[in-house]
Protein backbone atom coordinates (compact mmCIF):
# COMPACT_ATOMS: atom_id res chain seq x y z
CA UNK A 1 0.00 0.00 0.00
CA UNK A 2 1.32 3.12 -1.31
CA UNK A 3 1.80 6.12 1.68
CA UNK A 4 -1.12 8.44 0.20
CA UNK A 5 -3.44 5.30 0.61
CA UNK A 6 -1.91 4.12 3.77
CA UNK A 7 -2.29 7.46 5.67
CA UNK A 8 -5.74 8.24 4.23
CA UNK A 9 -7.09 4.38 5.32
CA UNK A 10 -5.36 5.03 9.50
CA UNK A 11 -7.41 8.45 9.25
CA UNK A 12 -10.79 7.03 8.27
CA UNK A 13 -9.79 3.86 10.96
CA UNK A 14 -9.07 7.00 13.83
CA UNK A 15 -12.13 8.66 13.35
CA UNK A 16 -14.11 5.69 13.93
CA UNK A 17 -13.70 6.56 17.56
CA UNK A 18 -16.31 9.64 17.29
CA UNK A 19 -18.58 6.50 17.43
CA UNK A 20 -17.57 6.66 20.88
CA UNK A 21 -18.05 10.02 22.06
CA UNK A 22 -21.79 10.84 23.10
CA UNK A 23 -23.78 13.78 23.40
CA UNK A 24 -26.14 15.19 26.21
CA UNK A 25 -29.00 14.80 23.45
CA UNK A 26 -31.02 11.90 23.45
CA UNK A 27 -32.91 9.62 20.55
CA UNK A 28 -36.42 9.96 20.27
CA UNK A 29 -38.45 7.93 22.02
CA UNK A 30 -36.52 8.57 25.15
CA UNK A 31 -33.48 6.91 23.81
CA UNK A 32 -30.12 6.54 24.96
CA UNK A 33 -27.67 9.53 24.35
CA UNK A 34 -26.77 10.55 21.05
CA UNK A 35 -23.32 10.02 19.75
CA UNK A 36 -21.26 12.69 17.52
CA UNK A 37 -21.26 10.54 14.63
CA UNK A 38 -25.15 9.86 14.73
CA UNK A 39 -25.33 13.23 15.15
CA UNK A 40 -23.59 14.49 12.15
CA UNK A 41 -25.40 12.14 9.52
CA UNK A 42 -28.71 13.08 11.00
CA UNK A 43 -27.37 16.98 10.84
CA UNK A 44 -25.93 16.11 6.86
CA UNK A 45 -29.29 14.45 5.97
CA UNK A 46 -31.16 17.31 7.22
CA UNK A 47 -29.18 20.00 5.18
CA UNK A 48 -30.18 18.80 2.04
CA UNK A 49 -33.54 18.10 2.57
CA UNK A 50 -34.14 21.63 3.96
CA UNK A 51 -31.50 23.65 1.52
CA UNK A 52 -34.00 25.40 0.47
CA UNK A 53 -34.74 27.26 3.22
CA UNK A 54 -31.01 28.77 3.25
CA UNK A 55 -31.33 32.75 3.37
CA UNK A 56 -28.50 32.20 0.97
CA UNK A 57 -27.49 30.17 -2.02
CA UNK A 58 -25.22 27.67 -0.96
CA UNK A 59 -22.98 25.15 -1.97
CA UNK A 60 -24.42 21.68 -0.47
CA UNK A 61 -22.33 19.26 -1.02
CA UNK A 62 -20.09 21.76 1.00
CA UNK A 63 -22.66 22.24 3.60
CA UNK A 64 -23.11 18.18 3.58
CA UNK A 65 -18.97 17.63 4.25
CA UNK A 66 -19.23 20.45 6.77
CA UNK A 67 -21.72 18.67 9.31
CA UNK A 68 -20.11 15.21 8.40
CA UNK A 69 -16.50 16.38 9.64
CA UNK A 70 -17.49 19.19 12.50
CA UNK A 71 -17.17 16.95 15.41
CA UNK A 72 -14.31 14.66 14.79
CA UNK A 73 -12.05 17.24 17.16
CA UNK A 74 -14.38 16.01 19.91
CA UNK A 75 -12.48 12.45 19.73
CA UNK A 76 -9.84 13.97 21.21
CA UNK A 77 -11.25 17.10 22.99
CA UNK A 78 -14.82 15.56 24.09
CA UNK A 79 -18.49 16.85 23.92
CA UNK A 80 -18.53 20.45 25.29
CA UNK A 81 -22.50 20.53 26.43
CA UNK A 82 -24.13 23.26 24.63
CA UNK A 83 -25.32 24.93 28.30
CA UNK A 84 -21.68 24.41 29.76
CA UNK A 85 -20.55 27.62 30.54
CA UNK A 86 -17.25 26.22 32.37
CA UNK A 87 -16.64 24.06 29.60
CA UNK A 88 -17.08 26.29 26.65
CA UNK A 89 -13.95 28.29 28.38
CA UNK A 90 -11.65 25.89 27.47
CA UNK A 91 -13.37 24.62 24.52
CA UNK A 92 -11.27 26.54 21.52
CA UNK A 93 -8.04 25.66 23.50
CA UNK A 94 -8.97 21.89 23.26
CA UNK A 95 -10.36 21.61 19.65
CA UNK A 96 -7.62 23.75 18.42
CA UNK A 97 -5.25 21.23 20.07
CA UNK A 98 -7.29 18.22 18.62
CA UNK A 99 -7.23 19.30 15.29
CA UNK A 100 -3.69 19.37 14.47
CA UNK A 101 -3.57 16.20 15.91
CA UNK A 102 -5.94 14.28 14.15
CA UNK A 103 -6.21 15.98 10.76
CA UNK A 104 -2.56 15.57 10.21
CA UNK A 105 -2.98 11.48 9.87
CA UNK A 106 -4.03 12.54 6.43
CA UNK A 107 -1.89 13.51 3.54
CA UNK A 108 -0.57 17.07 3.84
CA UNK A 109 -3.44 18.35 0.96
CA UNK A 110 -6.23 16.96 2.65
CA UNK A 111 -5.05 18.01 6.05
CA UNK A 112 -5.42 21.39 5.14
CA UNK A 113 -8.08 20.85 2.80
CA UNK A 114 -10.17 19.62 6.39
CA UNK A 115 -8.84 22.15 8.71
CA UNK A 116 -9.76 24.94 6.34
CA UNK A 117 -13.31 23.66 6.32
CA UNK A 118 -13.69 22.77 9.55
CA UNK A 119 -12.14 26.73 10.32
CA UNK A 120 -14.75 27.81 7.92
CA UNK A 121 -17.40 26.03 10.00
CA UNK A 122 -16.24 27.59 13.49
CA UNK A 123 -16.08 31.16 12.13
CA UNK A 124 -19.67 31.16 11.48
CA UNK A 125 -19.62 33.75 8.67
CA UNK A 126 -19.64 31.88 4.74
CA UNK A 127 -23.58 30.69 3.63
CA UNK A 128 -22.34 27.45 4.06
CA UNK A 129 -21.37 27.47 8.19
CA UNK A 130 -24.21 29.67 8.73
CA UNK A 131 -26.77 26.68 7.47
CA UNK A 132 -24.38 23.93 8.68
CA UNK A 133 -24.88 25.69 12.19
CA UNK A 134 -28.35 26.22 11.35
CA UNK A 135 -28.53 22.29 11.13
CA UNK A 136 -26.20 21.82 14.23
CA UNK A 137 -28.92 23.59 16.56
CA UNK A 138 -32.04 22.47 14.92
CA UNK A 139 -31.05 18.77 14.67
CA UNK A 140 -31.08 18.36 18.68
CA UNK A 141 -33.74 20.88 19.65
CA UNK A 142 -36.11 18.62 17.10
CA UNK A 143 -34.82 15.68 18.96
CA UNK A 144 -35.35 17.11 22.64
CA UNK A 145 -38.45 18.32 21.54
CA UNK A 146 -39.72 15.22 20.35
CA UNK A 147 -38.90 13.97 23.91
CA UNK A 148 -41.12 16.07 25.16
CA UNK A 149 -37.82 18.94 26.18
CA UNK A 150 -36.62 16.08 28.77
CA UNK A 151 -32.82 17.11 28.18
CA UNK A 152 -33.90 20.54 29.00
CA UNK A 153 -35.42 19.55 32.55
CA UNK A 154 -32.68 17.39 33.09
CA UNK A 155 -30.25 20.27 32.89
CA UNK A 156 -32.47 23.08 34.37
CA UNK A 157 -31.48 25.31 31.01
CA UNK A 158 -33.55 28.62 31.41
CA UNK A 159 -35.05 30.64 27.86
CA UNK A 160 -31.92 32.97 27.42
CA UNK A 161 -29.55 30.31 27.16
CA UNK A 162 -31.72 28.11 24.57
CA UNK A 163 -32.40 31.81 22.75
CA UNK A 164 -28.47 32.56 23.55
CA UNK A 165 -27.75 29.66 21.23
CA UNK A 166 -30.91 28.68 18.82
CA UNK A 167 -31.58 32.43 17.74
CA UNK A 168 -28.53 32.06 16.01
CA UNK A 169 -30.49 30.10 13.53
CA UNK A 170 -31.45 33.18 11.60
CA UNK A 171 -28.46 33.55 10.70
CA UNK A 172 -28.93 30.84 8.21
CA UNK A 173 -32.31 30.14 7.77
CA UNK A 174 -35.11 32.81 8.96
CA UNK A 175 -37.91 30.25 7.68
CA UNK A 176 -36.33 27.46 9.72
CA UNK A 177 -35.79 30.17 13.02
CA UNK A 178 -39.67 30.79 12.62
CA UNK A 179 -40.15 26.89 13.31
CA UNK A 180 -37.43 26.74 16.22
CA UNK A 181 -38.96 29.85 18.11
CA UNK A 182 -42.16 28.32 17.88
CA UNK A 183 -40.94 24.67 19.62
CA UNK A 184 -38.95 27.23 22.11
CA UNK A 185 -42.31 29.15 23.09
CA UNK A 186 -44.21 26.07 23.25
CA UNK A 187 -41.77 24.20 25.58
CA UNK A 188 -41.22 27.36 27.77
CA UNK A 189 -45.40 27.08 28.29
CA UNK A 190 -44.86 23.76 29.05
CA UNK A 191 -42.42 24.35 31.55
CA UNK A 192 -39.61 22.52 30.02
CA UNK A 193 -37.43 25.44 29.58
CA UNK A 194 -37.40 27.80 32.91
CA UNK A 195 -38.90 30.97 31.99
CA UNK B 1 -45.96 25.41 10.00
CA UNK B 2 -46.57 24.90 6.29
CA UNK B 3 -47.30 21.55 4.72
CA UNK B 4 -44.28 20.61 3.05
CA UNK B 5 -41.93 22.03 5.75
CA UNK B 6 -44.02 19.84 8.62
CA UNK B 7 -43.78 16.26 6.11
CA UNK B 8 -39.90 17.21 5.89
CA UNK B 9 -39.56 17.74 9.71
CA UNK B 10 -41.63 14.35 10.26
CA UNK B 11 -39.54 12.44 8.26
CA UNK B 12 -36.40 13.57 9.73
CA UNK B 13 -37.50 12.57 13.22
CA UNK B 14 -38.26 9.29 11.28
CA UNK B 15 -34.72 8.72 9.76
CA UNK B 16 -33.72 9.05 13.69
CA UNK B 17 -34.74 5.09 14.38
CA UNK B 18 -31.26 3.84 11.86
CA UNK B 19 -29.49 4.48 14.78
CA UNK B 20 -30.87 1.83 16.47
CA UNK B 21 -30.69 -0.50 13.56
CA UNK B 22 -27.49 -2.35 14.52
CA UNK B 23 -25.19 -3.97 12.01
CA UNK B 24 -23.13 -7.47 12.78
CA UNK B 25 -19.85 -5.13 12.35
CA UNK B 26 -18.28 -4.30 15.26
CA UNK B 27 -16.49 -0.85 16.19
CA UNK B 28 -12.67 -0.66 16.21
CA UNK B 29 -10.58 -1.85 19.80
CA UNK B 30 -13.03 -4.59 19.98
CA UNK B 31 -15.97 -2.54 20.31
CA UNK B 32 -20.19 -2.83 20.12
CA UNK B 33 -21.55 -3.26 16.88
CA UNK B 34 -22.05 -0.65 14.56
CA UNK B 35 -25.40 0.90 13.85
CA UNK B 36 -26.78 1.95 10.28
CA UNK B 37 -26.54 5.25 11.18
CA UNK B 38 -22.82 5.42 11.98
CA UNK B 39 -22.25 3.05 9.01
CA UNK B 40 -23.49 5.83 6.53
CA UNK B 41 -21.63 8.62 8.34
CA UNK B 42 -18.34 6.76 8.08
CA UNK B 43 -18.69 5.80 4.46
CA UNK B 44 -19.75 9.17 3.86
CA UNK B 45 -16.31 10.54 4.54
CA UNK B 46 -14.34 7.91 3.02
CA UNK B 47 -15.94 8.20 -0.03
CA UNK B 48 -15.03 12.04 -0.15
CA UNK B 49 -11.20 11.28 0.96
CA UNK B 50 -11.02 8.35 -1.45
CA UNK B 51 -12.67 9.84 -4.11
CA UNK B 52 -9.31 10.14 -6.34
CA UNK B 53 -9.46 6.24 -6.21
CA UNK B 54 -12.39 5.84 -8.20
CA UNK B 55 -12.34 4.24 -11.93
CA UNK B 56 -14.65 6.65 -13.25
CA UNK B 57 -15.40 10.41 -12.92
CA UNK B 58 -17.70 10.74 -10.05
CA UNK B 59 -20.13 13.70 -8.81
CA UNK B 60 -19.12 13.29 -5.20
CA UNK B 61 -22.15 14.92 -3.83
CA UNK B 62 -24.20 12.76 -4.96
CA UNK B 63 -21.98 9.80 -3.85
CA UNK B 64 -21.94 11.31 -0.59
CA UNK B 65 -25.86 11.42 -0.19
CA UNK B 66 -26.32 7.61 -1.04
CA UNK B 67 -24.14 6.48 1.23
CA UNK B 68 -26.02 8.97 3.64
CA UNK B 69 -29.27 7.49 2.81
CA UNK B 70 -28.72 3.99 1.11
CA UNK B 71 -29.82 1.85 4.44
CA UNK B 72 -33.05 4.24 5.47
CA UNK B 73 -34.79 1.07 4.61
CA UNK B 74 -33.43 -1.24 7.16
CA UNK B 75 -35.15 0.97 9.34
CA UNK B 76 -38.31 -0.96 8.58
CA UNK B 77 -37.02 -3.91 6.45
CA UNK B 78 -34.39 -4.85 9.28
CA UNK B 79 -30.40 -5.07 8.75
CA UNK B 80 -29.54 -7.96 6.42
CA UNK B 81 -26.37 -9.50 7.25
CA UNK B 82 -24.10 -9.82 4.00
CA UNK B 83 -23.58 -13.29 4.34
CA UNK B 84 -27.15 -14.32 5.67
CA UNK B 85 -28.09 -16.59 2.28
CA UNK B 86 -31.54 -17.18 3.98
CA UNK B 87 -32.34 -13.32 4.80
CA UNK B 88 -31.15 -12.09 1.15
CA UNK B 89 -33.66 -14.46 -0.36
CA UNK B 90 -36.89 -12.08 1.28
CA UNK B 91 -34.47 -8.55 1.39
CA UNK B 92 -34.98 -7.13 -1.75
CA UNK B 93 -39.00 -7.72 -1.31
CA UNK B 94 -38.88 -6.23 2.45
CA UNK B 95 -36.73 -3.32 1.41
CA UNK B 96 -38.64 -2.19 -1.53
CA UNK B 97 -42.11 -2.32 0.71
CA UNK B 98 -40.18 -0.17 3.66
CA UNK B 99 -39.20 2.01 0.68
CA UNK B 100 -42.44 3.39 -0.11
CA UNK B 101 -43.90 3.53 3.17
CA UNK B 102 -40.34 5.60 4.48
CA UNK B 103 -40.15 7.94 1.78
CA UNK B 104 -43.88 8.53 1.14
CA UNK B 105 -43.77 10.86 4.33
CA UNK B 106 -41.50 13.51 2.49
CA UNK B 107 -43.56 15.42 -0.23
CA UNK B 108 -43.49 14.09 -3.24
CA UNK B 109 -40.78 15.73 -5.24
CA UNK B 110 -38.55 14.57 -2.08
CA UNK B 111 -39.82 11.44 -2.10
CA UNK B 112 -39.12 10.73 -5.86
CA UNK B 113 -35.47 12.47 -5.95
CA UNK B 114 -34.52 9.69 -3.06
CA UNK B 115 -36.20 6.52 -4.32
CA UNK B 116 -34.18 7.13 -7.37
CA UNK B 117 -31.11 7.45 -5.57
CA UNK B 118 -32.15 4.27 -3.67
CA UNK B 119 -32.23 2.58 -6.80
CA UNK B 120 -29.80 3.89 -8.76
CA UNK B 121 -27.60 2.81 -5.39
CA UNK B 122 -29.20 -0.78 -5.66
CA UNK B 123 -28.87 -1.14 -9.53
CA UNK B 124 -25.13 -0.80 -9.09
CA UNK B 125 -24.36 0.48 -12.67
CA UNK B 126 -23.47 3.73 -12.34
CA UNK B 127 -20.24 5.30 -11.47
CA UNK B 128 -21.71 7.00 -8.59
CA UNK B 129 -23.37 3.27 -7.11
CA UNK B 130 -19.98 1.74 -8.19
CA UNK B 131 -18.32 4.17 -5.95
CA UNK B 132 -20.50 3.95 -2.85
CA UNK B 133 -20.91 0.37 -3.09
CA UNK B 134 -16.86 0.39 -2.84
CA UNK B 135 -17.75 1.92 0.30
CA UNK B 136 -19.46 -0.12 1.58
CA UNK B 137 -17.79 -3.15 1.52
CA UNK B 138 -14.30 -1.31 2.47
CA UNK B 139 -15.77 0.27 5.48
CA UNK B 140 -17.03 -2.73 7.24
CA UNK B 141 -13.87 -4.69 6.05
CA UNK B 142 -11.49 -2.14 7.65
CA UNK B 143 -12.79 -2.28 10.95
CA UNK B 144 -12.88 -6.11 10.85
CA UNK B 145 -9.82 -6.48 9.61
CA UNK B 146 -8.62 -3.90 12.75
CA UNK B 147 -10.43 -6.59 14.91
CA UNK B 148 -8.48 -9.61 14.15
CA UNK B 149 -11.10 -10.50 11.73
CA UNK B 150 -13.67 -11.51 14.96
CA UNK B 151 -16.79 -10.88 12.67
CA UNK B 152 -15.88 -12.77 10.25
CA UNK B 153 -14.56 -15.92 12.40
CA UNK B 154 -17.61 -15.43 14.63
CA UNK B 155 -19.66 -16.37 11.84
CA UNK B 156 -17.70 -18.89 10.56
CA UNK B 157 -17.30 -16.88 6.61
CA UNK B 158 -15.15 -18.86 3.84
CA UNK B 159 -12.80 -17.12 1.63
CA UNK B 160 -15.95 -17.68 -1.04
CA UNK B 161 -18.26 -15.18 0.36
CA UNK B 162 -16.09 -12.75 0.97
CA UNK B 163 -14.70 -12.75 -2.48
CA UNK B 164 -18.63 -12.78 -3.47
CA UNK B 165 -19.26 -9.54 -2.09
CA UNK B 166 -15.51 -7.97 -1.75
CA UNK B 167 -14.60 -8.51 -5.62
CA UNK B 168 -17.13 -6.23 -6.60
CA UNK B 169 -15.12 -3.26 -5.01
CA UNK B 170 -12.90 -3.30 -8.18
CA UNK B 171 -16.08 -2.17 -10.64
CA UNK B 172 -16.01 1.19 -8.55
CA UNK B 173 -12.34 1.39 -7.72
CA UNK B 174 -9.28 -1.11 -9.08
CA UNK B 175 -6.84 0.96 -6.81
CA UNK B 176 -9.44 -0.35 -3.66
CA UNK B 177 -9.69 -3.68 -4.81
CA UNK B 178 -6.01 -3.81 -4.51
CA UNK B 179 -6.05 -3.07 -0.78
CA UNK B 180 -9.10 -5.13 -0.57
CA UNK B 181 -7.28 -7.79 -1.64
CA UNK B 182 -4.37 -7.41 0.47
CA UNK B 183 -6.43 -7.35 3.46
CA UNK B 184 -8.66 -10.82 2.66
CA UNK B 185 -5.44 -12.94 1.80
CA UNK B 186 -3.79 -11.75 5.01
CA UNK B 187 -7.16 -13.05 6.95
CA UNK B 188 -6.81 -15.74 4.96
CA UNK B 189 -3.42 -16.78 5.97
CA UNK B 190 -4.68 -16.11 9.44
CA UNK B 191 -7.28 -18.63 9.77
CA UNK B 192 -9.69 -15.44 10.29
CA UNK B 193 -11.46 -16.49 6.83
CA UNK B 194 -11.91 -20.14 5.85
CA UNK B 195 -10.29 -21.02 3.07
Amino acid sequence: MDDRLKKQMEFALEIDKEKNIFRQTHLSNHGRNENDAEHAWHMSIMAYLLREYSNEEIDIAKVMLMCLIHDIVEIEAGDTYAYDEEGKKTQKAREDAAKEKIFSILPEDQKNELISLFDEFEEYESAESKFAHAMDNLQPLMLNNSNGGADWREHGVCASQVYGRQSKTQKGSKKLYELTDAIILDNIKKGNIKE
